[in-house]
């Protein structure tokens, strides 16, 4: 790595899972559009085979219109082929397949569990961080091995267990979790800005501030502003004009649309505080008084997402894939909305950023565990990520998101010590898991039937 | 109060609730079996004739036989009478009828939540709560004006939230809350040592010394011993006798029987600590694990107590009095098992007295929260009473102990601030609370409106 | 206040002290300068004719050559007045006369304590801080009364003590307290960045990023660099250059002269951190270990500033006021490198901004007491300022910290309860207190006779 | 160790520091006066001869008139032998000779530093501290390796450096520091009962009820009864009774003689907190009020005690084992009034006990910071001993006992990393360390080289 002028060249990124389709590519246009930055990614991914098809993707995208760098991508055979000497780590991998996460999603529905995701919490959450938390234990000690200074960015799901895993495994590394589902809260304030004051939308999702508490995908707002204006009355006024006009529609299919954000306005109502994430997340970090039943999720207005759905998902991405391979489709640039780019100059000293992230808990959140992962905003500058000081959260939200906090540290630990009746306590820790204990632990032993593949530890 | 030569005469004790069928009448005999202490007991009730009724009886104790002292007790028409002068207060009330607790318990039921007890925690608890957190804030108010120095004894459930009362109405009141559910469990213990090492059975149920955490009914015990013994794997193979036993019985109704404490031995198989409490308030304290259906409390060996019996129990209470004032039954004197009088000694400097008592957290729990009220050992001596360090409590335990923790907070800060939604918020935190969220609001309303007789704040 | 456009027009800012000769006229200067910003300033000053004096002033600067905005000055007559709808309210008075500040720092020179400053902390601050407690407890009455919603900016010394006051008497002040004494570090910084790489001194001081934890004037640097450099192992070899330059010089006064920042050199050596405060500054809030006798302080290199010359000084400004209101001097708009514009702008949504300001310990400085106020970094958006996360203090300087923390802790206490047997403990509890117990009892009266005309509490 | 009918048999204590001349004979007299306890003595010293002489002196105590049982003591060779199978552990030693204590004590003088001990902080202590860390080092991972669940228990000084020491070697050690410096405070409090209540002297020491709070040596009471009497008042109204005699005095060596536990008078009335050691002791860990020059510490009635005195002490108990190895002299039982074989008794299960230790600070005094070895109260139980919640101690005291932790603190570190740079910055950090720095650095350096053969890790 060069530092010159406001520039940096030489520069190595490490991307664990770098033969992914979409979510790399992606990653690739956020590169190729910034003048700041140069160097090379070395693709490392158990699919050797889709690495070395995203080095030539990656290699590509140095010709697309409007590319202002050229970046070098190489496919790699280790773990530590990709670190030695990275700058850089970037993490995204799918841990398992989709069939395994069939299991994650459905097995539990024949106990009356519903999870409309099921990969950050809930039985399902629980059982994929079985199968990814060993994996970031041997990505963690490759990293204190050959890339102890490097920064690493991480945007797996289960975030807040896999952020936790590495610094469990190698306290000292400098990690934090990434994810934009925030930024979605955020583009839902400018709507409800622009419809209550008929106002411009505003140009810049940036230009909304928010201070962020909680842990991913259950993470909330309890402070939001726009230019001169505070968004927390502005917010309480649009649900009122999005549930009267839901009220008044009687055709139900066009009922259950208008129902958007429902979950998320039944809880500013009550709690008085924003949840930042889509409702089909938020539901599956709560008992299940939202989704006790299909039906009743129908009428909260979110859908159950089939893991069906989400293979002919990657299907069309392989497709596309192909494409790109053969020269059919050519690279193009567009904005991803990512900030890891932004992430990466601010650490290299090409100006601070504050954006919301996950890492250990150091009292940002006075009312959560300390060391626990948490999402909050943090200011990032040249060689350092410091957390903002977010404030105590609201109590009995709080309470919510500690009881899970709670079963993540004890997942976590589970898998470390590779304990598999510790795992069955933190099972059993869930809020969703109200159904008799010998339900729970017929469940519990038949989802690590289904995906013993990738359980060895078990 | 005068101390003099390891007595102590002219003791004032004020007995909120002093018109108690039962209760009472332990009190006046453990008093009346104590050489070291004599005075007088102010006896104060709603129900002014029980508490007349109490103040003959009473005096009557003095001529039972083996009486070593003579007490004097006294009706009062105020909290004013009863507590000026006071050197301590005893409070024993019951918040309400039973008419409102057949709704505490009963009403939850058709939404598929069934409670034993339904004194402590749950929806039946928090109502319960509802109705006597207004009734402390009228007593603390008073101690606070009228006896502000003398130590306080609550023995009224729900114990943890009262007592948390009391010290959110008045800081420096010098208050603890008394429950002999624990010494329950140590003859529990005892039993275990001699079914196990088959020797004799424990003369004295303090030597079997205990470790005790968490909150009242919710108690855990994470270290015990009987003079050498380490009481730990001693109940371990205990539970392992026991549960051969009830494998080994075919007929249905036997097996159930037989199956008694199985919730407490299925906790400590899975958490390696006692849970000290009946099993029919423990799993009261829990997601519907135990008790999802009555069928599944059946098999766990426990019973759902109806309230209809707990009226029948109180009717037979009422032929006693009459036959005591009519002089049909005679006083007599026998061993309540309680501490109190053991505990009002050493706070006179008559004797230290080590044992478990609720109080605020002061950091005998580091992982519960701080002022939260907690249950642990603690040294009894002149003019104090200091927790003994608990320790950390189990990490899951904790977990399950902390949800309730916050549960009860929220309801505590719910009616002293007379907020019914915080209220609802409250109720929504509890573990059993697993349904629909709009069938939880609905059941929230129609137990309010069941007892709204003694919801003046509502 | 309207928001409009990028621009706030219609602001009010009250200025308490507002008859200042110098530092008024820094603000008046940096408000005419920035055009995005517009209102009216009222002046308060028990000294009423200062303030009708620079109301004069001020509203001459909407007149000097360069100037952006025409602000409207107003001397008024009370803190209600002044107060009334303010938006921001900045304070920056004077506790006493230099007659009382020449008790604060010479008086203890009998008994050997010699303080360069006096007026932060040893026995001169604390003695300062009996006389401006007060005046602040009436400041923050008025506040919580009359502007409750008001950003409050403290710039009086002693900072900490201060800024502390305010926040015990309204604890939802929204108060903080600045100062530039880290700028001057920062200077030095790049000094010592552009000394050891021959490059180019940095053109702005804000591009030097530093992690800054500690209390004012006793401020601490843990990380700094400059664009892309760590600037700590260019600090310590610049360390070593200095250190040679001096240690070569045979002449006693150059030698002197040339061992500036000396103090701060040598806790570097030892610490491993920067302290950011001027060596004046730091020597006070230690034991006397650089100031035992004015020998010993003019090896190090620094000076004892007099009383004396500080009325020299006023006398200056005062004819500089009188030239100015005569006509016969013009207003001229310069920097004054303070970032209170910046502050107000970041506040009011024109934009985010990271500085160092002095705020209750939120957990920003996990191993300093919370509550106490501390110096960090901060993040300013609209309608919030929130510490960032510093981190823990260096151990050892911690501790040295801490000290102050619990003394300055003490003072404040002991004012507002009107106590002066604690004034007396917090006076012994000072680092340069090690004389005996009876000398400092008979310095302690002595200073409160001295200075008794201010010190109507005791 | 064979438990059995309340008796203790078969009980194997190893004794570090075996030979000593004096306190172990105490040990001895002690155990040969209980009847329920017995057993081995395994006595390891580096002077293995003193062992071997102690060999044959506690043998010698099961034949002393009144003994009820009879020890067999046996000299070893190594720690190795000592601890194996150990029950209990007991260390005792003096860190280097009195040649070392000589500099300790008397070096500091010549830079204005007087110490009346000299053992446990200060200048002197740290050196010991110097010397002694390494041993206990050694020890520690001894215990660790032969004898893990052993309870050790620590009379060294100095102690609160020792236990730490411990604990930082071996986290899950069983030991506890024991001093009896508490107890003479109590005696002191005792006396003042009878002279101002005019009633008899308390009987038994252990009536009298203290709480204890702070570090060994700077041990402060802030509750104490005498059965039913609070005794701060009493105590108050005894300062005044001995002020009053002392100033009527005009013999000046008398009227210093009649100034004894002034020091603690004096912090008395200004904190309101009984200072619970010697006034030698207490003016060490403050700065220089009481012990400026020799002069200022006559006249506070407290004398300083030359090494020169201590060698002679020890000159006369070498003579005394002489006598006891001939048989000149015979072993007498005598009360050594130290609670240790009480504490052996109770953690075998035979009756509790509650007594003051030092151990690490999980929250029994909730303002001085966790894991820090604090002195409070303990209920001593089968298998276990845990600190009574103390409380938070005075804020002022508190400060003043927070430097001596942090200093204390840094010495451990410093001599387990080998890092005497920090070992310095221990040094600076002392309250009594107000000379200039660079005096400062040349005293540590000469301190280090005087006792050097001590200090291998220099």
């Amino acid at each position: 790595m060069r530092y010159c002028k406001n520039k940096v060249t030489a520069l190595k990124i490490a991307y664990i899972g770098g033969g992914s389709r979409g979510w790399a590519w992606g990653l690739m246009s956020d590169l190729a559009s910034e003048p700041a930055l140069c160097g090379t990614v070395r693709l490392y991914d158990i699919d050797r085979q889709a690495a070395q098809n995203n080095e030539q993707i990656g290699n590509s995208f140095a010709g697309a219109e409007g590319a202002k760098s050229a970046w070098r991508y190489k496919a790699v055979d280790s773990l530590k082929q990709a670190l030695t000497g990275a700058d850089f780590v970037v993490i995204s991998i799918l841990p398992g397949t989709f069939d395994e996460m069939e299991s994650d999603v459905h097995a539990p529905e024949q106990y009356g569990i519903y999870q409309p995701v099921g990969d950050s919490t809930g039985p399902g959450g629980i059982l994929r961080a079985f199968r990814a938390i060993p994996m970031f234990v041997e990505i963690g000690e490759a990293i204190r091995k050959y890339a102890p200074q490097a920064w690493v960015i991480n945007y797996t799901n289960p975030m807040t267990m896999l952020v936790r895993t590495l610094y469990r495994v190698f306290p000292q590394i400098r990690a934090f979790g990434c994810c934009h589902e925030v930024f979605g809260t955020q583009v839902l304030l400018g709507m409800a800005y622009s419809a209550v004051t008929e106002d411009d939308f505003p140009s810049e999702r940036s230009d909304i501030k928010v201070n962020v508490q909680g842990i991913n995908h259950f993470t909330w707002i309890n402070q939001a502003s726009y230019k001169g204006v505070d968004l927390l009355p502005v917010f309480d006024a649009y649900i009122d004009m999005m549930r009267q006009e839901q009220a008044a529609e009687t055709d139900p299919k066009e009922k259950h649309n208008l129902a958007q954000h429902f979950v998320k306005y039944d809880l500013f109502k009550r709690y008085g505080v924003i949840a930042a994430a889509g409702d089909r997340h938020l539901v599956e970090f709560l008992p299940p008084w939202y989704v006790k039943t299909p039906e009743v999720a129908y009428d909260w207005g979110f859908a159950l997402t089939s893991v069906a759905s989400r293979k002919q998902g990657l299907a069309k991405r392989l497709e596309k894939s192909a494409r790109l391979l053969s020269g059919e489709d050519k690279p193009r640039l567009k904005q991803t909305g990512e900030d890891g780019v932004r992430q990466i100059k601010a650490l290299l000293g090409l100006g601070d950023l504050i954006t919301n992230v996950n890492l250990p808990n150091r009292g940002q959140i006075p009312n959560l565990p300390l060391d626990a992962v948490v999402e909050t905003n943090a200011v990032f500058t040249r060689g350092s990520v410091k957390p903002v000081f977010a404030g105590e959260m609201q109590k009995d939200v709080c309470s919510l998101v500690s009881r899970v906090v709670n079963c993540q540290e004890t997942t976590v630990q589970a898998v470390l010590t590779k304990d598999k009746e510790l795992g069955f306590r933190a099972f059993l820790q869930d809020p969703q898991m109200c159904i008799p204990l010998l339900d729970a632990r017929v469940l519990y032993e038949q989802m690590i039937a289904n995906t013993k593949r990738y359980l060895h530890w078990l």
